[in-house]
């Protein structure tokens, strides 16, 4: 009974095997893509990562880039919505920056068409960032005596300081936030001994029941597009009066909010996969705080299954091989204005 | 005539170098002091510089010991008034946690008697983290798998997570934020081109208006004390309702909060004046804006002078040679909670 036992399971694992040699499964590219007007280049990445860690891009010189998405952990807040100025918060959950340069679209809306697109929106969301427009971001960048050069070394010495080229300094620096040597991307790549037996199975119950149909791809955000194009799905697709009483999706209209389109109700970007065990809560509105219940949720509502508790163990297995490692940083020196400082709001 | 002026000025430089030659002058030490039951070690600073930069430790998840005090630009936050959980404000200005471990007792009102002591202030003050207590603290902690074994490699094998070994190890990392190589210290070790002849010159008034009366010693916060005993002034020494008026400064009565007793009213800690003019706006309040101002408002208060516009440029010259340089620093980690979250008060 034993050696049967045995022999069935490796024969499980055979298949799962085969099913992770399948061409299916893509590790993450080494590289982000890059539009072809704002290439990754060595200053653009300083300047994007000190603006990103900057607190003074907000009103009250308390909220960076950094404090909704936080790169020293899993790249947001942990929170089920993000706090911005005064403590204030929205209706959405603040989305990782990990690998976001391999989303097609940005926000949980998509209603940005690239990370430079993405940048521009929160500083001066009154209740993110708080700045009252750009102009105010780059009249005050420009008393900071360091920038101009910054800008200047990143763009060219006719280089000003402006919100363009702040957007794609930012961009430039979330390109290099990626993590493609995850265990899941060794084991593609050809190390066996990368995954775990239950992390393998994992990864083909992944693929049997369904998940894989949306968040496919390296990313595990959908097929790989051109930047700009999207790829959205309905959330929930079927409809749970259990799971909706508690947790409330359909409060947020989701695309439908920004295109005003029948047919874009509840549709949400497909998100990444990459790092979603260290990104609780989940889902757009932060509701659901476990990834066992994330998972557990996401058959049901998506593809109408109830999966086992065995399924969802394994399931979760394998989304942690999707963790990391992520790449040493130093921490930015922030420009300094010798002297004095800025009338940030109270 | 300019040869007369020429030889005027070189007078002035070499008796402002002999005044920079004096034993008064010392540079900070490449080693910051280190309580007999808390030596610095590499395993404890790697802990507490990650503990200082965990917006785990307070209810909103948002606010770590960085947001107000930024190890990336001055050690702190540029604000009047530091923001805790929610927005919330207090009444006092945070001071800067570079050099800090060169004061023999910390806060405005030095109501902690060092560094250990300090860290466990903010944590549980319901307007900066928001903690209910240091209880609810170590059982948050201990539920991030990372942090017990991180303790055992900073406290020994035996060691637990607990308010003592916490806070020690933020010290710990404290003490490894020191500047002992800004253009002062290398001018008094002997590199004569290290200041320019305005900051020679702004060393000299430094000492002859009387600032280094309090501002001695080789962090300019005073003599070098034992840790706990600690040195104070009244601030203001001398009444001046036109400024009193415009900043309000009495309004905080210092020390007395903490003592209640009457000689204490109005006392403060003299502060460090390392990195002085990356620290705006200034005093316990953050009432002035600028670091000129805060040199004419300083030789009025404590010293009944009217300064020069030249004193106070020069003065302030100096002042910018005790910025940095700041160590290199690699961005740790947080430890990750795999798969959830912990429910942050909103």
């Amino acid at each position: 009974m034993k050696k049967l036992q045995t022999f069935v399971s490796i024969l499980a694992l055979a298949s799962a095997a085969s099913i992770a040699q399948s061409a299916e499964w893509k590790p993450l590219p080494g590289k982000a893509p890059e539009p072809a007007d704002n290439p990754t280049t060595p200053a653009k990445v300083k300047l994007g990562k000190i603006l990103f860690l900057d607190p003074r891009l907000s009103s009250t010189g308390t909220v960076s880039c950094n404090s909704c998405h936080n790169v020293m952990a899993g790249g947001e807040d942990n929170r089920p919505v993000a706090a911005g100025v005064h403590g204030k918060t929205g209706g959405r959950s603040a989305p990782t920056v990990w690998n976001s340069a391999f989303n097609s679209v940005q926000f949980w809306d998509g209603r940005a068409k690239s990370l430079e697109d993405q940048a521009r929106g929160p500083v001066t969301n009154p209740i993110e960032m708080g700045m009252k427009s750009w102009d105010d971001v780059v009249a005050r960048l420009k008393q900071i005596p360091e920038y101009p050069q910054l800008f200047k070394a990143a763009f060219g010495n006719d280089a000003e300081i402006t919100e363009d080229n702040a957007v794609k300094a930012i961009a430039a620096y979330e390109r290099t936030l990626i993590t493609p040597n995850s265990p899941y991307d060794k084991y593609v790549k050809g190390n066996k001994t990368a995954l775990n037996d239950q992390q393998v199975k994992g990864m083909q119950t992944f693929a049997e029941v369904g998940c894989i149909n949306c968040h496919s791809g390296p990313a595990f955000n959908g097929p790989e597009l051109p930047e700009g194009q999207g790829f959205f799905m309905k959330f929930p697709t079927f409809d749970n009066p259990y799971f909706e009483g508690k947790y409330k999706f359909k409060d947020d209209m989701g695309r439908y909010e920004v295109t005003k389109k029948e047919e874009d109700k509840h549709m949400f970007k497909v998100p990444t996969l990459r790092n979603v065990a260290l990104t609780a809560p989940y889902f757009h509105n932060g509701a659901v705080k476990t990834l066992d219940e994330a998972v557990k949720v996401m058959a049901k509502l998506q593809l109408n299954k109830d999966l086992s508790k065995q399924q969802i163990d394994d399931i979760v297995a394998f989304l942690n091989a999707l963790s990391g490692p992520f790449p040493k940083q130093e921490m930015p020196r922030l420009p300094a204005t010798p002297g004095k400082t800025f009338n940030y709001v109270k």
